[in-house]
């Protein structure tokens, strides 16, 4: 057995509450090392003369990546509290795993197991229910629609009449959005993120002015109510972008500290290292994102401003009855304050989805006191890697293997999919105009488990490069919009919503295809199972069906 | 190159800050089989030409246990972000390791690096700087001297006149502890851990009745704050015991539960399964410590028990001026208590030590938030195993090791070190009163990193098996102490204020011995080695000095 790979950390993704009564605990061995995992457990104050004592149940290989097995068991809890080791047989032996390392026989003392003190109700991770069966839609408001043209901007540009550069206004307001709600519920969707609607300078507002005003060039608090209570009506939730890790240059504060250095009295919302403030070096003298002068980093750790951003967050769940915050920068804010933040949010309003932005591993915000979900950028590479950028079948499965298992289950139902957004190519530009290709991810990120989200206009075949170009106008004319597409983003939304296996809540399953170009998995629901295969080859292919699906009665979904 | 094996987590553990500007970071791999581990670490927003701007450090073989190679460096960042990868060396092959595991080459983009997004100062462990160097000394108060006979409980006997019982009283108290402080100021503490001396039923005080007074068998309030005044004189630090898992029978809100049921104000104070109430079932119809009915289990997420607790311990800090609080039971109770716990002490004195009862591993509760520290148990048995019960060298050094990794260094800096308590065994009781066995054990204790306790009486040579039998009287007749032990003892607290090796900030390095029974390791400080022998056997060894050794000018310390 190769000792040194194996692992258990009480880490989250190795050790979940799924409810009160019952946990998640999960193994990693080498691959193919180990044929069989038992777990020992038991109540720690459970004794009998002397001798700790324990019950064992068979753990379940539940995938496998390119250097690791994971292993699976969900126990239930009578008394709250586990003590729990794991017994490993290979071919030629079998040891017990513990806290302290490895026994030949199980440890008669409690002391070297593995500890779940108790399991505190208010420590179980509990995303708002809706979120699973949510399909959301990326509006950036900026470019979506212009419904009032008397709140236009200085300068608009006619609709459409130019490609977008950092600068340019088109003129994209709230009651554009009003205004076209038909596309969106003709399309299916039942949630929308909004990247800012706060008073800001620049188009895409992630550079606040005033947190606590919508933008006047895209409405006023009538018309976001109005579009709150119109949402609502077609069952479709609504997500805002709070920007709280910095704040935009003309944030008054800020301008006071500018204008009065060290006596400002605004001076410790922010991190000044020295005065005068010099906001156009390239490397300013007080923190900033990135080293962008025009966003001061905010002191979040400062009482008064965390007093006043969590106040922002009250106000318009409050006022608005918005559903969910999408957190800019998140992963550069402290814990402390998303702890703060997310105490306040669920005393106003109990479900509402809190969305982090973070690219990378998130583990530490998504153990229940912080965030619901981040954006789950990995998992777009790991599809495109595949779908555009001859990735092997292997290398994807595994990858999507480790990323999955790198999170709890119950984190992986609500992460939030996507293919592209404003911070990306979007994914018809991605995938080189290959519409095939764009239809294969959209399969796939509406197949897995997670809440997917698609960005405007890449429905009707928008193509756009990194930003600027992904931030065009809106295409209204249905002359110029791609309806073979929309018909099937159409579809698998509509598929989405009836079968309980797309968008499954458990572990997706692979299985070898017999063929390089094709990937082929299956999802599961109580009562059935969804075989997908995903030929990203310009040419039909021949697969072998896994084994497992002979016995199986089979349908052609797509086909019928 | 077993890639199973290698393995970095962002886990406080392998990613700790050490101030502001710095961070270190550890990496594992299989044992023996990486030749060299060099970090790629960069700003994530320094770029030029597309390419991430990176630079590498190499890292240090900081120690091995039986399956690992544990690495170690320590970066600057200018910027307080970082991304960071690694390239592993083996014989035969070279590999950058990142979040999305391994490449031939290093990566241009940023996204699969690993990423410490911002370090914030309010995420810094930051434990009192005092602890480091206090040798603590644990007092039953019950059983270590009766200073007022006044006050002494109904049914008491005589001070020492029999082995005591679960339910005996011999009248110790807070008068008995200021009569003895030259013996402690003597011996060369600098800091006292009291058991609980809250009013509460039992002589072990640990189910409270009264969180907000003194046990009237023990003193009163100004027997406490005359107690603190005197040992602040002395330059002794007090910790108190806070036992806020559960509350006792006798608690005033549980004995309304009692008697009202349902209808009592107190219900949601606990955690009541059905009514009545039925203390004296085997396992009672609420939640309690173990299956104990006389210990009902608080709930400390009920906005009214946290503010109670919370007052309860600001009370004592800002009334008597303690500066420690051991908490009992810690792990069961949730962490959003104990992060509400720390801002309520540390606002209300900065520098006071929370050192919490937790017998596993405990990283969880020591990332900065919580506690300060946990009492060390794993290294008691660590000692143990090795000076009493025959556990190899190899086997010590590998447990410490892995032990030592587990944790930030600036934890182990403060770890509580304890060789029993008045929940285990003494440790001449446990050595089979070999009183050499005891003083390896102490000097063990002493030059390892983290504060160092000594239980009442210990140090005087008093044997007792486990409770009741560990909390017998402190012998107080000059003719029954052992005055070798307690000069000896005196002595090594002696060496550990003088030595900066002793009790040492950084890690310890083990060496090769050449002899089965004996354990060789140096501990270092700025300019000093310190190499110690553990000779558990009861004969006079020879043993090999260690190569690295062979240019220093050696004194023996303890013959001089």
């Amino acid at each position: 057995m190769i000792f040194s790979a194996v692992s258990h950390l009480q880490t989250p993704a190795e050790l979940y509450s799924i409810n009160k009564e019952s946990v998640c605990v999960r193994i990693k061995t080498a691959k193919n090392d180990v044929l069989q995992v038992t777990i020992i457990h038991g109540d720690p104050y459970v004794w009998e003369q002397d001798s700790w004592q324990s019950s064992e149940k068979s753990m379940s290989l539940a995938g496998s990546d390119d250097l690791h097995d994971y292993w699976t068991v969900t126990l239930q809890l009578p008394h709250s509290r586990l003590r729990y080791g794991f017994i490993l047989t290979s071919t030629d032996e079998s040891v017990v795993y513990t806290e302290r390392g490895f026994y030949q026989e199980k440890p008669k003392h409690v002391s070297p197991y593995f500890c779940l003190p108790y399991l505190h109700e208010n420590e179980i991770f509990s995303p708002p229910s809706w979120v699973k069966d949510t399909v959301w839609y990326q509006i950036f408001p900026e470019r979506f629609s212009n419904g009032d043209p008397s709140i236009n901007p200085d300068n608009v540009l006619p609709w459409g009449s130019e490609e977008p550069q950092v600068d340019s206004f088109f003129g994209g307001d709230l009651q554009g959005v009003i205004n076209h709600l038909d596309h969106l519920s003709d399309l299916g969707i039942n949630g929308i993120y909004f990247t800012p609607i706060f008073k800001a300078f620049s188009n895409h507002k992630y550079d606040t002015i005033d947190y606590m005003q919508i933008d006047p060039q895209f409405g006023d608090e009538q018309t976001l109510i109005k579009l709150v209570q119109e949402c609502h009506k077609r069952g479709i939730r609504v997500m805002l972008d709070a920007v709280f890790n910095h704040s935009g240059y003309y944030f008054e504060p800020f301008q006071d500290v500018l204008k009065n250095g060290e006596d400002s009295r605004y001076r410790d919302w922010f991190h000044p290292h020295a005065y005068p403030l010099d906001p156009h070096a390239q490397k300013p003298n007080y923190e900033t994102f990135a080293f962008v002068g025009m966003m001061p980093k905010l002191n979040t750790a400062n009482p008064e401003v965390k007093d006043y951003l969590l106040q922002v967050a009250r106000y318009w769940i409050e006022t608005f009855d918005i559903d969910g915050w999408r957190l800019d920068v998140a992963n550069e804010v402290d814990h402390d304050f998303w702890r703060d933040f997310r105490r306040t949010v669920k005393e106003t309003k109990e479900d509402v989805y809190i969305l982090g932005e973070i690219w990378h591993q998130s583990t530490p915000w998504l153990v229940g006191d912080q965030f619901d979900a981040v954006m789950n950028y990995p998992l777009t590479d790991a599809i495109q890697d595949f779908v555009l950028r001859e990735e092997t079948v292997e290398s994807f499965t595994q990858s999507i293997t480790r990323h999955l298992f790198s999170y709890p289950q119950p984190v992986n139902q609500v992460q939030f999919n996507l293919l592209d957004s404003h911070d990306t190519a979007r994914v018809l530009t991605e995938s080189n105009g290959n519409k095939n290709h764009v239809m294969l991810q959209y399969l796939m990120l509406f197949s897995f488990p997670g809440s997917p989200c698609i960005y405007y206009g890449d429905e009707i075949g928008m193509a756009g490069d990194n930003d600027p170009g992904c931030r065009a106008c809106m295409i209204w004319d249905q002359n110029k919009q791609d309806t073979e597409l929309f018909t099937f983003v159409k579809d698998l939304i509509q598929w989405r919503k009836e079968l309980p296996t797309m968008g499954t809540y458990e572990t997706i399953q692979f299985h070898e295809s017999g063929v390089d170009d094709v990937l082929l998995y299956s999802t599961y629901s109580n009562d059935e199972v969804l075989l997908i295969a995903i030929n990203r080859s310009q040419t039909a292919q021949s697969i072998v069906l896994p084994e497992s699906f002979m016995d199986y009665t089979l349908i052609d979904h797509i086909s019928g």
